[in-house]
């Protein structure tokens, strides 16, 4: 989804090269990150992964494409020769913080990963920070906030429920609410998350940076959400408690204090008002 | 040699099953790993691996040995069925950190390697704390401070000089210092890291830990020196600047602040006279 959408918006601007697993171009598999790395793009956005859910559920297909697709990768990078060094700009997750979280978390807090998918992407950020500091290539990683309003069907990310209560009621559909309105969370559009990647290609710095975004709590969405579309919307959020996710998102953190970002020119929405506004901007 | 003095720690008190890639069993070849799990130790302690220096020469053998030879292992863990679930103690590193290092490092610090042998030991730490995560075993891995005095001839490890100006004079040798004598770093006895290693198999303690250490200055080691052997020994400590190795271990942890550990029972020296007497128990 996001690299659709950086793709839409880097069109005109640059040429670009497309791989989606989704076309049967795995990472992962042999020879595939040689021939990405054949035309010797200047930048190399590598969004690709398997997600939270898949990843758990699946512990060596994660592992297999979201750490070692990214090696493949780097080393096909390194392999490439003649002083080649591209930017790599690499999407990394709020998902390498778990339980305890501070209230705010800082620039320099330890990852300290609850999913596998949080894991591979902590260790993906190591890796790149190495390859960097060797000189094979310049990388960046963005840890981005939970993305909403996400388009689309749902993913099988755990996150799902914070983007389905506000796009399912927004086109007259019920959605379930699993946790209660006092659940905060750390959120972006896709349209900054885009932005943050074309920001981050642009930059030269080197290493991982926690994203700017927008710390709001479910209540906060459900009143943005009857501002924008009424009563009848929000009476379209069944509340269905599930414990499971409930113990899932209390360990997820709730606000950021994202110092560094921000002096580079990292910017996020700053009301959740202004995510829906992006949302209906751009999938309606 | 930490593999050497944990064996005969233990000898006695536990059956053991040694295998050290000295003896031709490199941990990276296929079959070795499930061979070592197939005996189903009810401990499995990971101190194997490539050294900081040679990490970085060869930066294929690094990845192969410190990150997949790790992945092998707590794969074959994972793969060996019947409700298997052993105790890993794994031998991490403060070389998990680098620049800029606060002047104290606190438990929850994020690891920033300037090595490739640090952020193999990150990256082994993050998929330590997966599997444990997910039930295939308990593992913990505890960051030992740089071993001081390191008996024997000097490996390939930066770091080698903090014990040479020691080891060298005791024995009427000369020794070189490449750094100024207000360096500062953090250091445990082989005894104490020994007693790291038996305190973590002995707890349930799951994650990754900074282990207490001796804060000094080569100006103390020094004078400590000099209180146990005298202006002889000292004069044996030759000032070769280094600017290579001053920028290298400019980077380096001064002191840490490792209250978790602390707080579950692990203890090293308290002074440099305490780690050079240790030395003289030890080794002599």
């Amino acid at each position: 989804m996001l690299g659709r959408k950086l793709a839409a918006r880097l069109a005109g601007e640059a040429e670009l090269t497309l791989v989606d697993v989704a076309d049967g171009a795995d990472i992962s598999e042999p020879g595939v990150a040689a021939e990405v790395v054949s035309a010797r793009p200047d930048v190399i956005f590598h969004l690709a992964a398997v997600v939270s859910g898949e990843a758990e559920d699946d512990l060596e297909k994660g592992y297999r494409v979201n750490l070692d697709g990214m090696r493949l990768l780097l080393d096909a990078i390194r392999n490439a020769g003649d002083g080649y060094r591209p930017r790599v700009v690499f999407a990394s997750s709020i998902a390498v913080f778990g339980p305890p979280v501070p209230e705010a978390i800082g620039d320099d807090l330890a990852p300290a990963p609850r999913t596998s998918y949080g894991t591979q992407k902590a260790m993906c950020e190591l890796l790149l920070a190495d390859y960097s500091r060797r000189g094979f290539l310049n990388g960046i990683a963005v840890r981005l906030p939970t993305i909403c309003v996400r388009p689309g069907p749902p993913n099988r990310a755990a996150s799902g429920f914070f983007s389905n209560i506000i796009r399912e009621p927004l086109a007259g559909r019920e959605a379930v609410l699993p946790v209660s309105e006092d659940v905060r969370h750390w959120f972006a559009s896709p349209r900054a998350a885009v932005g943050f990647l074309v920001h981050a290609a642009e930059s030269d710095v080197v290493g991982s940076l926690n994203m700017p975004g927008l710390s709001a709590t479910v209540a906060e969405q459900i009143e943005a959400l009857r501002r924008v579309a009424g009563d009848e919307a929000v009476a379209l959020i069944r509340h269905e408690p599930d414990e499971a996710i409930a113990r899932i998102v209390d360990g997820w953190p709730r606000r950021f204090d994202p110092r560094r970002a921000l002096e580079l020119g990292f910017r996020a929405e700053s009301s959740f008002d202004e995510i829906i506004r992006v949302y209906l901007e751009d999938e309606q």
